[in-house]
């Protein structure tokens, strides 16, 4: 096969926010025929990496961040030089930092781009003169200050949701079995999308004038108009890897 | 890598349509978590694979089958066992047959499935006591019969397009530069949309008991229901790939 770099994509987690992510990277090139898209690979191999956010509370065993390392192995071999992986929770540092070692003692190059990192990137960038930035994500990311930490070390500052909004809504739209958006995302239920429109519409009475929808499953309750103040962190991953990749093809803001 | 079958998909033809063919093997999928969910590899290198109608009708030199074949035999490096390419132009027989015949000549096992025969065996399974069946597709498909033949050799009464509306509704919403489907798909554009359906109401006042979308791209314009009379073959396709490897996962009809 040809050389050119592959954007890769790790996705199964979950397999709907995998395909997002693909989209958000076609709708992001500068293309007007299938021959002038970007080369993609996508592996959606979500049943072989267990749940992050269950890891880190503790309620599994195994740390999936040695089945994503493989997975970024497998993109490598493809052709892939640089990917991306649309699930906030499998950043936390105990998942990130066990993958990136394992890569690096494997003497692999391919680099995965920080999900979270791109999204403060893209807030600075895209929404000049803001400075409270609220995020919603799971339990975990929420627990360990996956989005807190990263925006206060921004300069931004964190408006944060309540326990019990984090609890009763943020979560349950996410993982509830009879309604959340993991078991229900073609289409999502209309619980589960007005829980997440409470929620925004909690960090905004907090003061938030921006709003990060910070699980990858979010996204895909709300409409998220590009250019306005509620940021979707796949759309800011798409454009990251367009841009260290086929910097010419990256569709202008 | 563990050694369970992984479903693989040649996308990029166009990209969206690959994208499509995986939502649909998840939406067919029984699941309710990430790790229930089924293996899959999308590759879409579209930017290698000719234009399948221009091959055709002799537009371009190189056969797309070629380019074809080389994602099939990268899939099944993966570990994919079974593929589907969700593209109808490509299944015509001077593509389709190049790359059967470089896939066996190479001595490669990866099976891949036919899309226009699995929609055919999804008419007789989901629609009993209909005859006449009227398909929608390229140009570059209506010439060489591509559905006509596969539709009169299952047995129905095949009801097609006249070369006006195939050439001034039909391509034209696939194709037109301005505001066809390939270009805009996200979202597709009412213009498009509209000569789609004007489309399908030819075939049925030519007597039409069934409409098959067969270019992957015009599904993207339209609502189809599941168990309809409109038949979708990217979902056919989605089920026979669950079918060939998980059939203890596809969704009942």
């Amino acid at each position: 096969m040809k050389s050119e770099p592959i954007i890769g994509v790790v996705g199964g987690m979950g397999p709907y926010a995998g395909l997002d992510l693909v989209s958000k990277i076609f709708g992001e090139t500068v293309a007007a025929t299938d021959q002038e898209h970007l080369p993609v690979a996508l592996l959606s191999y979500g049943h072989r990496i267990p749940d992050r956010t269950a890891y880190v509370l503790g309620r599994v065993p195994d740390n999936p961040g040695t089945a994503i390392a493989d997975v970024l192995v497998a993109l490598e071999s493809l052709g892939a030089t640089v990917a991306g992986m649309p699930c906030n929770s499998a950043h936390m540092p105990p998942i990130f930092d066990a993958l990136t070692r394992r890569l690096r003692a494997g003497g692999h190059s391919i680099r995965l781009l920080h999900l979270i990192g791109e999204t403060i990137r893209y807030v600075r960038d895209a929404l000049p003169g803001i400075r409270k930035v609220g995020p919603l994500s799971t339990l975990g990311s929420f627990r360990l200050g996956l989005y807190e930490k990263a925006i206060r070390a921004a300069g931004f500052k964190p408006i944060m949701p309540s326990v019990a909004v984090q609890t009763d809504l943020v979560d349950r739209a996410i993982y509830d079995p009879s309604f959340g958006i993991k078991a229900h995302s073609a289409p999502v239920t209309a619980r589960a999308t007005a829980m997440v429109l409470e929620s925004m519409e909690h960090l905004r009475q907090r003061g938030a004038e921006a709003i990060i929808l910070g699980c990858t499953e979010l996204p895909l309750a709300v409409e998220v108009p590009s250019g306005g103040t509620v940021i979707d962190p796949a759309r800011a991953l798409a454009r990251a890897l367009i841009r260290e990749t086929y910097p010419g093809k990256l569709r202008p803001l």
